[in-house]
């Protein structure tokens, strides 16, 4: 289920042979710290839901896209032919693999399968400014269960997911939908079944195109259809969604918007969007009911309902930075894990070999631990312990055998003997 | 520094649209779970180590590999022409991008640079059958340090790593030499030194290569460099870099084997592959300095020593399955991975609603909690907690506003009330 690739990044390019291809990010570390910490919280909450983890190759048969994801996908494709002459690309979503990867193992797994996934994922379009040609998507998907009772646990991982991260209900909303209350609305506007798909593809392009193009494409429709998206329509069924995450606590969390219906092809039931309250960002998630699409992947052999959402990296990561207890909590996380437990600060070169036998033993019980490779004025030493967040500074010079143990915290320092030293390591980092 | 993409896996292939490409894997959560294993462990011992993850995009220009990269990768590029008419690649290495990335941002780091990244790799070769076209590897570099401390830190790493799986001494061994050893040779003998990288490429392959093939190739270098090979060559700096891996008590982990060369052209001084102990695998891992190549890259822009190793899941993988400790290990760590906590047992459909609600607040106090989707018969409610590896059952029904607390390991079983449920469930999960 990919929530579109579409985002923008400020053009800053390097020249010459320095910069990346256009629209590829290099993280560096700070970068890097910032995307591990997104991944983490995306598998965290996932595993929380009893979701498990899988992951599809990155390049496919072009073939599994231009089948069923839709026009708009299929115009964006990062695809070419290999040196074998086969028609591959690079994935644009997760969906398609999924549904592949399911109808070729279905008998090995008891249904229904909840799973998740994070991955990179491609796309190509010639107007290339800021725009990226790749992101990352955690997708989760329910396979093999039709009830209702997985969609809403569907929706509220999606949200939990979005909380994960410091987000509240005044931050963002899940708007959701019902394909098939369009559906029922066209057969009883006697609309042949064969024009479905083009209207549902004309009503979720409305909201971001002139009210005289939409009224055109719709022809006749375009007054009721207007009026349905005006009033809010609704149905049984989103009534009985809303009351599921209601019963959860979720409620402020979601609002019924039957103007939501997502640009892939092959949704068939409930559909749901992540916005920002205000409105500023692109969806940050998306997702739906697809009970047709093993069945059509696999030529009829495997059927199993299905339903999933995709949320990526990017709109997510502006998100985050934007809101600022958000901001707060993902900047704190990120420097904790990037600070070393230990510095091995080298005050006398004869006492190098020494420091570093210790230092090895340090590792081996799990302390993260750094040192100066060369030889390094202790103040600079010292200076380094600060910088990569040292909890504690272990000084090797004219008191060997004994060592320096400074708490960096404190400031407070002890002479310990080797022997002694574990003990009071593991006192001060806990 | 690529560990080489050359591995066998069994040929199974499913019919039709259901497979992947030829040489790309499908991970379902079992091989996605021994992946993330191997992935966590990279991370935790690079962290321990004080380096830094970073990642580069998987599609870059391929020029970045045509200019350095050695013949072999460049053959065997995954290469392609975009949309745009530019000529990219499928990342084979990582090396190149880091010698880019870091020319690029020289200015905003404090060197040394200790930097790690976790990523995938690609290579297309017209033979293909049962060979793998991707694989997964750890990189880990040291920018901007000439002193012969970084790679005895590097091969330190190196090790640390392999033994985080429960590999030990017995398991594998990392054969190290010196690319300055064979350049002294060749001055010594006389050979102009446009002649020295063929010569080198001839070394590498010599163990893999019927003798004579290699004698031809040396012409009148033969007999002296099978001589050399025979009698184990010796140089100050390897004694120099074995004393210091010594020190920290690696010795056994090691042994000095002019031998090794490595195939990528761009290595300039000490070189070192990880083999299995019995010779039954491809290389585990391999590196060595790069002096030159982030010079060669910017134009003479940025110039900075460096070193690095990669080490590729595959061959890894197959080792960790052969090792009785470390497979036990990986299995022991996957399937406390895979359980839940609590699972919730509806016994009475009435009180659906109100085990939803109680179990969205067990999500959110970060417990791993599922449930039946739709209406399921108890025992079978009971039976997917115990597959699932839930610590506890709780069971709503007749008892209601009590609730039933089974301890999965004990079968002992409480009622209590909604208000203390919290502290009992933190009471057995701890």
């Amino acid at each position: 289920m990919s929530a579109e690739l579409i985002e923008t990044v400020p053009e800053q390019r390097k020249p010459g042979s320095m910069q990346s291809l256009p629209g590829f990010r290099d993280f560096l570390p700070d970068d890097c710290a910032r995307r591990n910490y997104i991944f983490a919280r995306w598998r965290k909450v996932a595993r929380r839901y009893g979701f498990l983890e899988w992951e599809g190759p990155p390049l496919e048969a072009t073939d599994l896209y231009k089948k069923k994801s839709g026009a708009e996908i299929v115009e964006q494709l990062f695809n070419f032919t290999d040196k074998g002459e086969r028609e591959v690309a690079l994935r644009p979503e997760l969906t398609p693999t999924l549904a592949r990867v399911v109808a070729a193992h279905e008998r090995e797994f008891k249904k229904p399968l909840k799973w998740f996934s994070i991955g990179q994922f491609f796309r190509y379009e010639k107007q290339q400014r800021g725009r990226l040609r790749e992101h990352f998507q955690l997708n989760c998907d329910i396979i093999g269960e039709k009830d209702l009772a997985a969609d809403i646990e569907l929706v509220a991982l999606c949200i939990d997911v979005l909380r994960a991260f410091g987000l509240t209900e005044k931050d963002f909303v899940v708007r959701i939908s019902d394909r098939e209350f369009w559906t029922d609305f066209f057969r009883d506007n006697n609309v042949p079944a064969e024009g479905w798909g083009d209207l549902l593809q004309v009503i979720d392009k409305s909201a971001r195109e002139p009210r005289e193009k939409t009224a055109e494409k719709l022809g006749d429709l375009a007054e009721p259809v207007f009026a349905t998206l005006r009033s809010g329509g609704k149905s049984p069924r989103l009534e009985q969604l809303a009351a599921g995450l209601q019963a959860r606590g979720l409620a402020d969390f979601i609002s019924i918007d039957v103007g939501i219906v997502r640009g892939l092809a092959y949704y068939t039931g409930i559909v749901f969007e992540a916005f920002d309250r205000p409105g500023k960002f692109r969806a940050i998630a998306g997702g739906g009911r697809y009970d047709n699409l093993i069945s059509q992947l696999s030529d009829g052999a495997v059927s199993l309902p299905a339903l999933g959402f995709a949320m990526g990296d990017v709109v997510l990561s502006e998100l985050i930075t934007e809101i600022p207890q958000a901001r707060e909590a993902m900047y704190k996380a990120i420097g904790n894990e990037r600070k070393i437990d230990i510095y091995v600060v080298i005050a006398k070169e004869q006492r190098r070999a020494d420091a570093l036998a210790q230092l090895q033993q340090l590792r081996d019980c799990k302390y993260r631990v750094d040192y100066p490779l060369t030889p390094t004025k202790v103040a600079r030493q010292f200076q380094a312990a600060e910088e990569l967040g040292a909890r504690i500074a272990l000084l090797y010079g004219d008191e060997w055998p004994q060592v320096r143990i400074k708490n960096m915290a404190t400031a407070q320092q002890e002479l310990v003997s080797m022997h002694e030293l574990p003990s009071h390591v593991e006192r001060i980092l806990g």
